[in-house]
């Protein structure tokens, strides 16, 4: 098992102090988690929100590749549509030179009508958008596996590019891995067939995050992609608790957060909040059983998602969650890579205890 | 007089490892030169140019903002015909919140005909889209001046915006200072009109800068700008010399930039190499001399240009030449606000030295 965060600033918008406080506290949170081990963080982007979510996620990013040494620094995710796919390609690269080679890039062609509406796009044309800023951004990097100079042209329906190279090249290569959040089965088939990672959301039940998974790592099988454990990360909510005094609290805060965020869900919520798999919460104990429940179907790269970005919560987690799982974190690091050819129609559970048990011999 | 530095990084471009190397010196740099108290850094941006020139430049300013505590961070410039108005406008106030405000925002609409091809916009179009793009940008800093909620729309010939907000909202009220790169008459005249401080580049000679000086600040005083000195700051290329011997190589050295960034000149260039009064090359004296020679003009902002970026001619700078100038440091930085208005038709120096006397008394 291993932990990350999944998040952003969040600042009530208003006075340039008040923006400045909710990046500063963002700020503290990330340095913190990296101290304490954790191995991601997926930041959000948003605009015209209202409420002070990061616009600018590549320049936050930037900022905190300066303040931390090993966590890796996520986008979940740059909207493709609203960018030029080549000052993304630059940023990215950037970014990556100056943190070491710690970016993650999660990409998405956006699902806010608001954001369209601001930007004045058609939502009806976010995929054909979102395709062709991939098909520039991909091109941009892998040209400098092809040749010396690295450069290429593009004539796209949206964006024309004569002759150019992007520089810097990014230090992985031949890039960053991609990352896309999908939730159906026809969006995890092509995260597969296309190279992406997996980001699984953070309304998924505890049931549909092992047959994504499932599903996933037999689609990348089917498309010759050494698999790695590493290639999903799920998103799940922490709300720990040290009493029963808190519990009846901390399911009224789960019921008023998927009120929010509740239409973003790909699949029916269960009826009753309380049956609600999604969150870690409940106590340490409750909440590393329920980790376990997560390992156990192959989701063994958890994001913590913390709408208060709390470092006491973070520490807590770290100090009573954490040490259960440490005798497996560093399995899941191993990459499974070339294990699985011959596995592609067994139960993603059963590979993976195999793995863990050739792993331990 | 107070110092800074106008560049940025530059690297063979190739393998990760050495476009990595040469932000890593640059990054250096520019750390030794917060710690020697540098006032600037303006750092260029430029796209495709085979030479690994620093593309995205807010996300290396926003890593040396985490990296510095006290220089100022600012573009040399944003190229705005190639950027959506309103991410430039996220990027900026971020980067101004996590510097603490310390941000300038230089901006231009090109000049390179290999950037502009490679973006496959006509260069004839450069102004246009550099006039509405700054539009944009003002407006949505400016919006959170008028109304709580921040939002604001445009409808232009290139862009598209309904009720959007800029977040977050700059830390430097209304907005970071703007600054513009100007030589012509009617350029200048354009930057004091339309609230830009002025940027004056690294080839014009000392009088020409004197001149620029002078109807800059005669066209802020008819525009009803307060006049601070540091609203300019001018570009000197510096090459030190220890002694006779390196004096022709530096010529040398010189001669061959001059062939490399002469196009850019905007009035002609000395016929004799060594009449050329733009570098402060030669020993540190001389190069005081100079610096001198700028002073009187009201030139009291440099900006070192060092294509090396090299950490020991900074501090030999810091060490040789800054001493002499530490008495009339804290003077440049008192804003001279409310006392020029009488002063439109007077010669530049003239007043300068008025103002120095009545602080001095």
């Amino acid at each position: 098992m291993q932990f990350g965060l999944f998040g952003g600033a969040r600042t009530k918008r208003g006075t340039g102090l008040e923006d400045s406080q909710g990046y500063e506290s963002f700020i503290d949170y990330v340095i913190e988690a990296d101290r304490l081990g954790f191995k991601h963080l997926f930041m959000v982007e948003h605009h015209f929100t209202g409420q002070g979510q990061v616009s600018a996620s590549m320049t936050v990013l930037a900022y905190l590749a300066a303040r931390t040494t090993r966590i890796r620094l996520g986008t979940a995710v740059v909207v493709l549509p609203w960018h030029n796919p080549v000052l993304v390609a630059e940023q990215v690269a950037t970014l990556d030179l100056l943190s070491g080679g710690r970016v993650d890039l999660g990409v998405g062609k956006g699902y806010r009508q608001a954001e369209f509406d601001g930007f004045c796009i058609p939502m009806a044309e976010a995929s054909e958008r979102f395709d062709e800023a991939m098909e520039v951004i991909r091109k941009g990097w892998t040209a400098h596996e092809e040749s010396a100079s690295g450069r290429f042209s593009h004539h796209g329906k949206r964006w024309h590019y004569d002759d150019i190279v992007v520089e810097p090249a990014p230090l992985q290569r031949p890039h960053p891995p991609l990352w896309l959040a999908a939730g159906s089965p026809d969006s995890i088939r092509r995260a597969a067939r296309d190279g992406y990672n997996l980001l699984l959301d953070q309304l998924a039940q505890t049931d549909q995050i092992g047959r994504r998974i499932a599903l996933f790592r037999e689609e990348c099988g089917k498309a010759g992609r050494a698999w790695d454990a590493n290639m999903v990360a799920t998103a799940r909510p922490l709300q720990m608790i040290h009493g029963e005094a808190e519990r009846a609290a901390a399911w009224a805060t789960r019921k008023r957060v998927v009120g929010v965020i509740g239409d973003l869900a790909r699949d029916a919520l269960p009826a009753r909040i309380e049956d609600d798999t999604a969150p870690l919460l409940g106590t340490p104990d409750e909440v590393i059983a329920r980790l376990r429940e997560l390992e156990a179907l192959g989701a063994t790269n958890i994001l913590l998602v913390d709408p208060n970005a709390s470092v006491a919560n973070l520490q807590a987690f770290a100090r009573e969650v954490m040490p259960a799982f440490a005798a497996t974190r560093q399995q899941s690091i191993v990459p499974l890579a070339g294990t699985d050819r011959g596995d592609r129609g067994e139960n993603s559970t059963e590979t993976l205890r195999k793995l863990r048990d050739e792993w331990e011999r």
